[in-house]
């Protein structure tokens, strides 16, 4: 090492020693002949004392430098409390600088609000500022972490092939030419899930992995093209050994890195519960304002719009209050999401009902409403009516905006619990059905032998983890035996030569005696997004792409040339099969 | 867990109790009306006695079942010593198939030899038998092992992007269409070199990554097209710093794995003395048989193929012995090495020299080579001469053949090295030059100034680390002022817009005060294999490829459809810029 210590380690212990110091120039202060350079490393910062202003002549910000010098306690009344260097500081004898820094696009130091374009077109800049640092390490810790308990809980790690197999119906694989075989492409995975079921009819029993997984799809929100899985399957297990682990896993986790010690077991709501209260199969707990189901309520009404399969509430408190343009911005809110609009009624301070509903409800539904959906004077309540989850759909997500704008979701607060028992299956709008989860997914035991009669109504083996209204990880006891395996295939109308297209190399291996297994995936990235208190996967990521897929900082991805193309086989045919 | 043990840790202790199994049919031996069945699973396997032949009616080898029954003493004289659970077995009770197997392509137990295609292509059954499963054991214990080592050295693991720009001089990069930006390509990285680079110019410091690479070039020998590293880059280091983590992290994986305890520090042998004494960058120093340099021995020859630039010499003990038939393959073994033959003396019984070449010596050359280059009686001298480093290459392959040959080489040995001070630049055989390493691979320190002014002699401060004549790791430090870099750039003919264009994000980065850095990387395959005494990377992949890229498993890679071609842009045309 060219240096003998660490900045961010010096204390009043090593007053008097000798040190060499080797980093950045954080912060300058001319006072007057001395010169103040904070100078920062990894470990943290200590402030360098430059006793003539020559010495320090050209130090700039962000130069990378060599200092030698003292060490001393600082003199009375400069110490800084704030800083773990703050008792000390480090009279230079020598300086040498490493290389130097050109203007900065922006301030690594202080808390700038810095474009995200910037960001990430500069990311070694953007990663030298502390928060962006901090988040990657503690990403890196959650994942030796995560290592751990894996490890102590018997799980091999095997790296499954990112180089894999293209299906015509993996609409958002993404693909790659393959030059010694030209013609023909490899995919990259959109999960590990076949392999890791492979790997338990390969007996290895307790498969995990930090999986890359890809998907080429449309960049909502907080997508990336590549994302990060903690990746697990178990054989021989039920449910509860997978909830289990993954327990143990997160609890860790959060334990080692933020101090909380989660509540274990989590609580567990049943999916029909999660959409009947909260309209979301992933509810934030962390506030109330449940959905009421006001369908009975309203049986009798002669509001032709409350004259649905469905009507539901929530109320939002306050709500009463608000302008006539907060009103209208609910519409349109509803409309941005497919809803035709949201039906609201304000409950006055006298208890009476205002706003365009009120007029079409009975006298006996104005005066029981408030009281039925537990809505006080001053709040709105806002309704929808219609197909049943549609209308929760609306409403949940009517619920957790409530949440923010009304400021009733506590962000200290951790809401862990497990959605368990959600369908499986669902109507695919033309008379069919699709798997909620995918074709592997069990049924409960109670659905074993019966799911096929009755596909609207049979349960998944199947569990969620969700945490502050995040999924963060999913998983389900898989099927293992081809009887079963074929009444899924046929419920969801897959063909032979459809399954066989599809997922023939699993069904082949499932011939050979495979074990009853299970398992989980976490989104990795949504996990340290949590730990490190970021609002996007991007936080926690060292080079993220934009939402269209372009890196700011390689410029990728790029047009390629007529001889790449040509070298790479992107126009070749495929030799015809012998 | 459907069970409540593993077969493998049943012992005496177990004698009485009730135990529920499961795992598969191992092995089935019938001694009338008693049935007897290996039950494996992944921690071992114990035998499980069907007192009835009816019980275990129809049990076929790898159905999956699960077994209840009472653990007993086995009968005096029964007992297996070779087996941990040889003291015991599970008298059963019930028994239930949880799956059936059908007629296996191959045993699982035993040592069959089956072909490597049958192997990959139902890998699933290959993973059962217990050497391959060993494998990917070992190679899972090595990762976490890797972890916690970088984790107590205060690395941070950072996941780089496998999405990432395609370079046009980058030949042999995988590319992927983008979907969402029609006519542009991602490609997936040979290394994450450049990103790692980036880390150290955003301050991390100590960064790893056990990290996918692609390389999609003819796949020699033992190659795949995706394979994995664990990437190591440090900041503020030199090479004994690079090297002090290397052997903290190679040792401790020898010593928990293998009970190995590599002495270390490990040798170091310069680039040039290697090639002198192995004709290798990569010597195998289990056996000896060092090239013996007898340019000088021959410098007054009349023998025109003597009158080389550099002529050398290696012994193959016995090798005088050899049939005529025998001799030919060498010179076959040559030519198939591109070298137009490989010439011979044969050191007879009585000290006289053999051979066609012999004939052309001179009496005093004849007299002295035996002792020159220490043959004894009976042995083969083998001559390469022409330019220096192509003769040297020659001869040092043929000293592996004969170590091979002669069986020479201590299998059980493990011979570990530095192999320290390559070249910077090699001629490019067009009058210009090409980077040894890679362009940011500094100078040794006593270089820095005037590699430019000698680049055939200037010395890289470079670092391979050899294990029985495999590189399993090399590195460098990088250069990391600007000043320097061109320097290099002007040596190799790099121009600006060249260099822009390869390199323009990292040149750019380091406008910003870069630290000293530098860093290793370890090819984790190749390790792998060397722990768990494969012959091959393949035996440590769980679904490794064949030589041509294909995967017998899934069948990847595969034509596409047209639909998925304009579904992923491939023929779309890039907007041009704005």
């Amino acid at each position: 090492m060219i240096r003998t210590h660490k900045a961010g380690e010096l204390r009043k212990e090593h007053a008097g020693q000798q040190v060499t110091l080797a980093g950045w120039v954080a912060r300058r202060r001319d006072h007057g002949g001395v010169v103040f350079i904070d100078l920062r490393d990894a470990s943290g910062s200590a402030q360098v004392v430059f006793r003539e202003e020559d010495d320090a002549h050209g130090l700039r910000g962000e130069y990378c430098v060599k200092v030698v010098g003292e060490v001393r306690i600082r003199p009375e009344g400069n110490a800084n409390p704030e800083l773990p260097t703050g008792e000390i500081e480090v009279v230079a004898t020598t300086v040498e600088v490493l290389s130097e820094a050109a203007p900065l696009p922006f301030p690594i130091e202080g808390n700038t609000e810095v474009s995200e374009e910037a960001r990430l077109r500069y990311r070694y800049l953007d990663i030298r500022r502390a928060s962006v640092a901090n988040a990657m390490r503690i990403r890196s810790k959650a994942t030796y972490l995560a290592n751990e308990v894996m490890n102590e809980h018997g799980f091999v790690y095997v790296e499954t092939p990112t180089l894999t197999r293209s299906t015509p119906e993996g609409a958002r694989d993404f693909l790659v030419p393959v030059r010694l075989q030209p013609g023909n492409w490899y995919a990259l995975p959109q999960s590990p899930q076949l392999f890791k079921q492979l790997l338990q009819v390969a007996g290895l029993e307790r498969y995990y992995q930090l999986a890359k997984c890809y998907r080429d799809e449309d960049l909502r929100a907080d997508r990336q093209p590549e994302f990060t899985q903690i990746d697990v399957e178990m054989s021989f297990v039920d449910q509860e050994d997978v909830i289990a682990i993954g327990e143990a896993l997160i609890g860790r986790i959060w334990k080692e890195i933020l101090g909380y010690e989660i509540p274990t077991p989590l609580p567990r709501m049943t999916y029909a519960d999660a959409m009947a209260r909260y309209g979301s199969d992933k509810p934030d707990l962390r506030f109330g304002q449940e959905l009421v189901d006001v369908t009975e309520f309203f049986k009798d009404t002669t509001f032709r719009v409350f004259q649905a399969d469905y009507v539901g509430a929530v109320v939002m408190p306050g709500g009463a209050s608000q302008t006539r343009k907060e009103l209208d911005g609910w519409q349109d809110w509803a409309k941005s999401r497919g809803a035709r609009g949201l039906a609201y009624v304000l409950v006055q301070q006298d208890g009476t009902l205002g706003g365009p509903v009120a007029k079409n409800l009975s006298a006996q539904e104005s005066e029981g409403l408030a009281g039925f959906v537990e809505a006080k004077p001053g709040d709105a309540i806002f309704f929808a009516a219609g197909a049943r989850n549609a209308s929760r759909d609306l409403l949940g997500a009517a619920r957790l905006e409530i949440g923010r704008r009304c400021g009733l979701i506590d962000e200290s607060q951790w809401s862990f619990l497990w959605v368990v028992d959600a369908p499986m299956f669902e109507e695919d709008g033309e008379g069919g059905w699709t798997a909620v989860h995918h074709p592997f997914t069990g049924p409960k035991p109670e659905w074993a032998d019966n799911f096929q009669d009755h596909p609207g109504e049979a349960l998944a083996y199947a569990y969620d983890m969700v945490c502050n209204g995040m999924e963060i990880g999913g998983g389900s006891i898989r099927i293992h035996r081809a009887e079963m395996q074929q009444r899924v295939f046929d419920v969801l109308g897959i063909s032979k030569e459809e399954a066989e297209s599809k997922f023939g190399f699993l069904l082949e291996a499932f011939k050979y005696g495979p074990p009853p297994h299970g398992g989980i995936a976490y989104g990795w990235d949504r996990i340290c997004m949590l730990l490190a208190g970021g609002e996007s996967i991007r936080d926690v990521i060292a080079f993220p792409k934009t939402a269209s897929g372009f890196d700011p900082l390689t410029g990728a991805p790029t047009p390629i040339t007529v001889d790449q193309r040509k070298e790479a086989g992107v126009d070749a045919k495929p030799k015809a099969e012998a």
